[in-house]
């Protein structure tokens, strides 16, 4: 009897995981022949867009909606304007923005309030970050978006500076802009808005990938932060492999194995993950 | 004609500038045999310390004062509990107290009415960390003194925490402290009180030792940042003198000079640097 162990962090983050719930939900509105939409796919995950399609639910690619269309607002949020034009157009505006992006809008929005200029660590043009300068503006603060050490230059003139972050901002980074600020800015206050949920997964396979015979980390080929999870099993436990479906598996490699575990990246729905858990298992028993 | 070149921030720094200022004037008291102390050496310059005893300012080694005596506060200010005492006891209390060093007391007790769990960068046995830690205790905040890494860690538990850092802190420990903590809180202040007085004096040395044909550095063999000076110093100009005093110049050192450098670490008085560059031109005249 083998035993599978899925890490307590595997795949979806809380917000992605409200935002396809969100969705779901709101297939009833397509029941009667209504439209419903989503700003975008709501995640870079094609299996899991087309799942929803079927339910009725449709990614608008160009932004442009259908009046009296219901209309779901993805979890890296949009600009309040964005938002007032939507409700003028739609029947309905669902708003599936992830808490802990709606809690970088409020920080930006506070800080502003308290005399800082604003420093906003993250890309430039990430919709999430689009979304919170958007915020920025309609509380009129003022700040930028960094990037780099370069594009912090900017920021030394400011007596009273305020820090947040992108949710999915690098810590490292963070850190260093932070540390650099601090040396030059009289005074500074710094709202971590990044969320654990990428830190949290590594540590999940820091902890797991030694205490199997096999690791198996489930998510795309081209998925930076499933790329991650896979090197850092890899140097831990040699028997690590990097899968993007059930199809992939290969029975050779559960071979005498005792505990296998298995991880998978932030796009990767909990439906995926069974259909490998049990795939695995019945692999095993076979 | 030779040209010789001071450093612009050379010897004291602006705190103890005044505070030896504010001694001088205090002499005054002294003149009808009333008594005038200093809690502690006013600064760690035997020949100052000399030079103001000629003027009746003694300094009080074990802190105790006599009644109806004259007392100096010393730069690094002392705790406001102690300072009421010594107020019931003198006739005068003259408060030499650095205004960087003051900033420190009002920041501490702007955190904690913010709501801010107070971390001290700086040395926990320095009189200027005790005289903050008794302005903490006074306006009921809670705090800690962090010398190392290890001794941040209790900070990792409040979600609110606000930053001080004793004037003289080294600016490298300073930025790793706030990079690390914004990590781990959810809301962190900084309020840099870093005094660059000691930072100043080192780029002056950058920038002036490379220019002249020699480098002099004046104060204590014992001083670590005066040998610091004089290890920049040294590594840009290799004909680099360090001294304590205007009789250890030797003639052959300006041999053929055209340009003489010279600046004086933190405890060193003017009128010692000007009996430095006095005896250097009548060598380079000689």
């Amino acid at each position: 009897m083998v035993e599978i162990i899925v890490a307590p962090h595997a795949g979806f983050c809380f917000g992605v995981k409200r935002a396809v719930k969100l969705a779901e939900e709101s297939s009833r509105f397509s029941h009667n022949g209504g439209k419903v939409y989503t700003l975008g796919p709501i995640i870079h995950n094609p299996q899991e867009v087309s799942r929803l399609q079927e339910l009725g639910i449709n990614p608008s690619l160009n932004g442009d909606i259908e009046e009296e269309s219901v209309v779901i607002i993805r979890s890296h949020g949009i600009p309040p304007e964005r938002e007032r034009e939507l409700k003028r157009v739609a029947k309905e505006v669902i708003d599936a923005t992830c808490p802990y992006v709606k809690a970088v809008h409020e920080a930006v929005c506070r800080l502003t309030k308290e005399g800082y200029f604003v420093v906003l660590i993250g890309e430039k043009n990430h919709p999430e970050v689009v979304g919170t300068l958007g915020y920025l503006e309609e509380c009129n603060g003022r700040g930028i978006v960094i990037e780099n050490m370069e594009d912090l230059k900017e920021a030394f003139r400011y007596e009273k500076v305020g820090v947040v972050a992108q949710t999915t901002q690098n810590e490292k980074f963070f850190k260093e802009v932070v540390g650099e600020l601090a040396l030059w800015v009289k005074e500074l206050k710094v709202i971590n808005t990044i969320c654990n949920a990428t830190s949290e997964r590594q540590e999940d396979v820091y902890e797991l990938a030694p205490k199997v015979d096999v690791m198996v980390i489930i998510g795309g080929k081209n998925s930076g932060n499933t790329r991650r999870l896979y090197t850092i099993s890899k140097s831990l436990n040699p028997n690590s492999y990097h899968i993007e479906t059930a199809q992939e598996l290969e029975k050779d490699w559960f071979q005498g194995a005792k505990r296998i575990g298995i991880t998978a990246g932030a796009s990767t729905p909990d439906w995926i993950i069974n259909e490998v858990r049990e795939a695995i298992q019945e692999l095993c028993e076979s």
